[in-house]
């Protein structure tokens, strides 16, 4: 190996995510993340050693290497495995092309045109569905017919390590009519995975079951916040707005489809019987482990919640089969969160509102504090990573601190 | 006047918008819309009468030229109408600066990052709370606290002109538990109007009331489609998605702020009193005609709808602040619908669904045909003009057909 890969890296050799980060050095380029190290893509296109234009790798994000489609982007994965392998390769004996991750700062791995958010657990929607509406009947009529979603903002995604100010807005106490306006008394987080799409569609275009892993570039962690109050209060009829646009967070590696194909599971049995055009083949959702620890200001972390993101009810290639069938266009670097992802265990629910159950159960930190929601100075962590066969493939992690309102 | 500006034009010489054209020799490029032609930019330019940089007019889109801030943008379109009054300016002579809007071929305008709608006509809500819901209760309890909203898709909307295939989706027949698949039987138009802001802001930031007007470069109209069976449907719990993603369309030439300046007008009393954040000064709702037509493949147009920009229960400058008041940020380029714009006669409602009240009053075409809803091959066609002491500023038309489902 030409690098020293720490045992249990989520950067494996098996892995190989693409980035973008800088250093005090180097401008926002694109890089693969290694071990402890990033190697840097721009500075191996020096080496002459790629067949297609290479200031791909000097851009601030992604968009234009994923443009060139996953033949290209395929095999520069492949080559980077077989070079890293390879004690003899171009790679050798140039410690300029690795910088220490420590040393890096990373970026927006792409630029998000479009985000949509899914609601795609069962576990989640039928939580939500028993605090909030009927117990005995907490799944809405639709639900197992459509991977219900809408569309969330774009502008707001951050990267990972970006505080975010608590948001403020309009709430409605208990028992009145009259809102009352100020900081939100209920930030929560959602876990949630998210995938990048890497090709583009015509408007009146669709994309079947069948074709959607060849539009999906890869995933990542997602930090979907919510201020559940806020919520509460504007969600009917048209939807969450401001409880979810003040910030969402992705973990700033884009694990590939293809690093993620040996970690595939069957999903859920659907039932009733999806329509046609939501029906697939083989093996769709993902054993990715998932947790989330809360690190409130000046304490140690305190994990709330491990989960797996084969809990999905409805899989990827389904939502974005359903997001297409109407003819509704997509571009590289569009997003598309998974939802809240629970499982069925009370320890495996994605959020403080489950967890904690609309603050009935309030969550024990380790420096004795309890938390029914998350607290100015809290910093909330998540990770994911899969493992088979003594191969490792993660995600790291995406965390960010919650600021006072401003 | 340097050149013919037919009487009654809505692109007269108060007016002066921006967008983006391409002729058959000329690639697309910035254009100033004049009576029924188009002052090209970038030919301007090369006059060398601006002291910045003009690439900005070469751009497939104007986002670059709006960045230039208002003080820019203001004195450019001041400019212009000097030059256009002086028979001996730098214009005069030069039929080269002139293309005739029919040979010409419009193009968004703007590339737009997100996408808001909005749902601010008190008359519009109230209709449809009275057919879906409760007609003693018709507005539901945040209505008149909130200017509601919600995001929708971005990379659908599209420029007028464009044709439109009339989606598929899930839709649930009445009586029944199980979804049917196929194309929308209910395939609607939405007259609204849009704003573009012209600044961006950082992830925290606020804009109030009184800065609002800073951050609106200008308006366009725009036809927010929608499927009204799939939005049925779908719509529960978080908001309308394929009901309204595969097709958004708007009026290629931008009316900036500055020209609807002289056509402000006082708005409805807001009652009860809205909180702080969305209180405001002066008159910031605007006296703008609007009208829908349908043509039916082969035969005339039918008006079907006369209503007015000024019958908004929420403002632009309130929808502004509370977009933002959780910092959400915005950048150069989004677009915020008003959400469908009906008055109070039955003439004005602003949708198919108001108009032939849930297809209980169709209503006649000139080919003695019926409509409830759109059918395929139908135009729809929206136009919009201000007017005032002789002066008149419009908006040309957006129009799209609507083709059969493919």
């Amino acid at each position: 190996m030409i690098i020293n890969i720490p045992e249990n890296s989520d950067f494996s050799i098996h892995n190989i995510p693409f980035g973008i980060f800088s250093t005090e050095e180097r401008s926002p380029r694109a890089g693969v993340a290694i071990g402890d190290h990033i190697l840097d893509l721009a500075a191996v296109a020096e080496l002459d050693v790629f067949d297609f234009n290479t200031a791909v790798f000097e851009k601030e994000t992604l968009n234009d290497f994923i443009s060139l489609g996953k033949s290209i982007t395929k095999k520069v994965r492949r080559d980077i495995q077989l070079w890293l392998e390879n004690e003899h390769s171009v790679l050798a004996g140039k410690p300029e092309l690795f910088v220490k991750q420590s040393d890096a700062q990373m970026h927006m791995p792409v630029y998000v045109g479009d985000y949509t958010d899914f609601y795609s657990s069962i576990e989640h929607a039928t939580n939500v569905g028993k605090m909030f509406r009927d117990p005995e009947n907490a799944l809405l009529p639709n639900w197992k017919h459509i991977p219900v979603g809408y569309h969330g903002r774009a502008s707001s995604i951050v990267v990972s390590g970006v505080p975010v100010h608590r948001p403020k807005g309009q709430t409605i106490p208990n028992d009145s009519k009259q809102p009352i306006f100020g900081p939100s008394q209920r930030v929560d987080f959602e876990l949630e995975m998210g995938f990048i799409t890497g090709k583009n569609t015509n408007l009146g275009d669709t994309i079947s079951t069948e074709q959607a892993d060849d539009y999906i570039f890869g995933l990542v962690l997602f930090n979907d916040w919510s201020a559940r109050d806020i919520q509460k209060w504007e969600y009917v009829p048209l939807g969450p707005f401001l409880a979810k646009n003040f910030a969402s967070h992705i973990s700033p590696w884009i694990v590939t489809l293809e690093a993620l194909e040996p970690f595939t599971v069957s999903g859920p049995k659907q039932e009733p019987e999806v329509l046609p055009y939501l029906k697939y083949q083989g093996n769709k959702n993902y054993d990715i482990n998932l947790e989330v620890g809360i690190t409130p200001e000046g304490s140690d972390e305190q994990t709330v919640c491990r989960s797996n993101f084969k809990y999905m009810y409805w899989n990827m290639v389904q939502q974005l089969a359903h997001h297409t069938v109407n003819g509704c266009n997509i571009n590289i670097g569009d997003l598309y969160g998974s939802g809240t992802i629970s499982g069925k265990d009370e320890n495996s629910y994605g959020s403080m509102l489950e967890l904690a159950w609309m603050g009935s159960k309030p969550l024990k930190m380790k420096d004795g504090s309890e938390r029914k929601f998350i607290n100015d100075g809290d910093t909330v962590t998540m990770r994911g990573f899969a493992e088979k066969d003594g191969k490792r493939v993660g995600f790291g992690e995406v965390s960010a601190k919650i600021l006072p309102a401003k």
